[in-house]
């Protein structure tokens, strides 16, 4: 994720990420330049069409691009609400790791520290490997093992994150069996479990479920046709300066379908991503922080 | 569900399922040609009208056009939301069912295999139930018998997932009276069964409840008339080409429609449906491997 | 509620709800287009004003037609947000009773026909005097009593399905003072209750809650002096084309409108209408089914 | 709040509210079409500018009119969305009176008659403190005082719903300490009693935060401009038809804006407000025949 | 937050804010009107070309002139969504903090004068912490200390309002071990600590999250060229009163941009900001009274 001051209206304009987005919509742009041209010269020159033919064409493009924009603004909003989302469920998984780590901190004995560093590996843990499952998959490496065979226990499981809740399930468990925690205490526990699980559960369906692609091919296709066709809808009235034109609305159309594109599956590593890595750190130092765990 | 690179235009353009709703589109796409074609050739050769008698005629159409633009997303994005709703409620599905699996492993002796192996069995047959009631009607031999006169007495009942959950819910109960789970393993597990239920009920919901009559037939009746009334006001101002441009507002049209026709329903088997097959034996897995069941 | 196929246009567009439209819609219409053409009579021939007078006036009937269409959309959205949502909660109240009876199925004896009887009737009970008190008041003979002076108690009564729940809230209190339903079954029963008094609220609440008077006064009001100015701005443009493009967008504007009043209150027995009925008798086979009751 | 029909367009497009509307807005619209006036007389007369120096001036007007409408769009949609959750915040109170008297009910001996009419008091005590505490303040007067010095204490307290729900809390707690209720019914009590709260500091909550003030300036602003410079937009297309033309627009813009304003207080007395004294006397009648208190 | 009187239309667009706005703007303004006037001399004056030359060009601006304006109200509503969210916060925070002292209140004896204190000053620390740990960090000065080492204690600590919600529940917890807690009032207090980290939590994602850099960018880019480009499609139509046309548009458009800005982050001291630190003396005044401490 970019930091920036929204203020600044120079230096955002001119950033490095504006460099990007030039760079992969430059062929696109170089083609439909070429191809305006060409019609351009076609219509002008060649055929030497006169204007009465062509006249008022500019009409339909209008009406199109309205409702083009109308059908780029939904699909930039539902953009949006997926990467809006997917950072509501990361800000749940601080407050529910938070919330059993205070919850722990003030059931567990303060002298209990094996008991605490336990926990407070574990719910960090479960924040890294969910981090990375919605990646290319759990990096064993960024673990902190409560206990020396943990890292290759894990290895022989599929899905790593359900497995670390489940053996914190367990223990928690085995606490309320032991007489340690009340059952009351169990009750006030298992909400954040749960939360876990569910917010886990959450990410990997967005990560999973991309916009339909009936959806995606429609809107692909119509920004195509809509600017294929542009040239020949305004040659007459623009002439040559037609070019211009049609770079204009492409520049802006495929833009906003860039936009949408890098920011539907927000947890990768991306410039539009959220930043999961700053906050898995920020999670584990709370974590450590509440159980008064080093 | 079609697996798709969205960033790869070329592919998606020419993908094949373009051409089925291009096959699905030709006979209302080719009537229109026919329809225009011949308003074009009274009009302007039969009657041959001077332009100023049906001068600016475009303005209706373009008012109307934007008009039902503002429609067509409205109804667009009420599909998306049916389609989205139904995707978060199998990812609920998959959050309860790992979260009951996980509660049971926590609470059932490790060594209890047949316990195990019961619950294990039954999570998944209900999820298969669920996934095949919102089509045609539950598959039996897709599902796990617990016991030998499991599928017999299930054919006998009429909602089979109902009956699946029922049947836990008493395991449970009977697990609680016998002394096995206390009160508080009670009042856990009890929010997860209660979720199987909900979850379902909102499923049914969607499959069971299409979009209004009169807004469905509002659309299409809008979509015709506009259709029809189409080449009459193109026709002066843009003569024969009128016929190329009704073919291209159709088409946008139309495909709209059909997306949204297409998603409306989203647990079938269609190219756009969500992949509940796929789902429910991530789930099977998932909560095998939790159980520690094979 | 019409039961369709949304894919079969033709039957669509003309099936015999089409027809009550077009009925309700016809004096309106007809009364527009006399009035279009006295307009049209009045400024073409009798006074004869040169076309220079009144150049270009409709820019103003665009602008503001796509003021009224974001107007339309927005209601229309707030029309089907109601119906949608008269929806969910109907779907809450089937998954609602559907758990309670699963919880009261686990936790009653078997054999117990007697308490379990008792149950089926009174959740069915519960459920058809909230559909009929969403109408014009609770129909004593759909009831099914389960003890003799049931009837006669609840006439005296003036909130029927209050009363109802109120029963069951007592007998279920019975059972846990007697010791057959212990504290933890009280709490997890409890939640389905509350369920049933919130849902049925939120219904009672869009029932007697229409859109705020102002808006649904100046959508009219705005529909109303739009399609009145009409004539004299495309007057000068269509000439006795006119009336045609005016019955057109009156057509359109109306239409919109009148489905928002339609859909506004889905509990009725109207077209468009939820299937209450059908849901109820639903409610009542499942939760017969669920407690083995004929 | 005004009961209407919805169907009937010719009541409510001359019913007396729509005079009060035009009442506010006539300052208004008498100036602007002064102004109109002054504007037409200056260009066409006076300076008697040519048609071709002003030519095409509709065109920013139409767009700057299409932005403005969909501002306008939204604005009235945030307005409509908080006086809808108003709504549904009453609803709750509506539903959590009914639960808390419903479970008390079944709780509480039948024969107990002083505690019952205790809390039936307390309960309708609560909702009028609430209903005219979003207005100027507590009417001691509205209340039914459950024992003598109640009102006299009570005049002593700041918050004086805060200070009757808290009168619930501690008696349910004495009879809990008593052994007349168990655990199992403090805790299902007491999700009612946090439902009070909630819904009575979401109620507060929407009556103290109107619309940020920047975005109610810029709408204000925005509409004055418009309305402003529309007149110098028009007069060389409509001569002196650009008076009819900008009362037109001006009474549509400033329609909107007025209802607006109305309905983003719903809590008060107007004309658009929410029947919160009827809700409350509703409540007041529910709860008591409930609990069989006269 | 500006306190204001929505119905007096004169002294809100006359505000001193009002200036502030034209403030900001003013460079921009000053350097689009010196840039156009620039355009005009050139293509008028210098170049002298004629109208037919650049004829029709306010079709672009036209069409992408609506475009930008529903992105801009897209942007406006979600920086809307995001200050409303925020208010909601704030509002849960009065809710749960009056909640947690309520039952605080009901379950501790009311001659308990120091548990009393002690739980009043450290509700209010709690939330005097988040309101400034939402701005540059937490004032240590504001908190009032419950013991002596308590501040000494809280500078060591990085995350304060996370430990002071921990002593909280650590407080509670030691109530209920020595037997003056019931589980019961355990598991009811639970749940409004858990709010409590669940609000902040919510704040502090409003607070680092700004709406994701590519969209923001990408506004900013569509508006400078959009106002960039303009000169040169209305110098042909409009003459030198291009200019003025300009500074219209571009006075609205960065207004519309200006005021999301202010918005995103609403838990500062600007004039749009939420009023958290009246809210926060608020919850002091009201925890105080419900607990009956001075």
């Amino acid at each position: 994720m970019v930091k920036y001051n929204p203020k600044i209206w120079f230096s955002i304009i001119f950033h490095s990420y504006s460099k990007h987005v030039l760079k992969t919509l430059l062929p696109a742009l170089a083609m439909l330049a070429g191809f305006s041209a060409f019609v351009c010269y076609l219509i002008l020159d060649y055929f030497a069409f006169q204007p009465h033919e062509f006249q008022g064409s500019t009409t339909v493009h209008s009406l199109l691009g309205i409702v083009l924009g109308l059908f780029l603004v939904f699909r930039t909003n539902s953009a949006y609400d997926r990467w809006w989302e997917g950072r509501r469920l990361w800000g749940g998984l601080v407050n529910s790791t938070r919330n059993l780590a205070l919850k722990l901190n003030a059931y567990i004995e303060p002298q209990d520290l094996e008991e605490r560093t336990w926990f407070a590996k574990m719910i960090s843990n479960f924040i890294y490997a969910t981090k990375e499952s919605l990646r290319q998959g759990v990096q064993l490496s960024e673990l902190d093992p409560p206990h020396e065979t943990f890292l290759q226990e894990l290895k022989a499981v599929k899905h790593k994150p359900n497995n670390i809740v489940g053996q914190i399930y367990t223990r928690i468990n085995t606490l309320y069996r032991a007489g340690k925690f009340t059952g009351d205490h169990l009750i006030n526990v298992d909400k954040e479990l749960k939360d876990f699980i569910d917010l886990m559960g959450a990410c990997e369906r967005i990560r999973n479920t991309p916009i339909p692609y009936s959806y995606s091919m429609f809107m692909k296709k119509f920004i195509f046709i809509y600017l294929v066709t542009l040239p020949f809808g305004f040659v007459t009235t623009f002439g040559y300066f037609t070019i211009a034109t049609v770079i204009l609305v492409a520049f802006i159309l495929l833009s906003v379908e860039l936009i949408g594109e890098e920011i539907e599956d927000p947890f990768g590593r991306d410039v539009n991503d959220l930043p999961t890595d700053e906050l898995a750190k920020k999670i584990k130092d709370n974590v450590k922080e509440i159980l008064s765990v080093r």
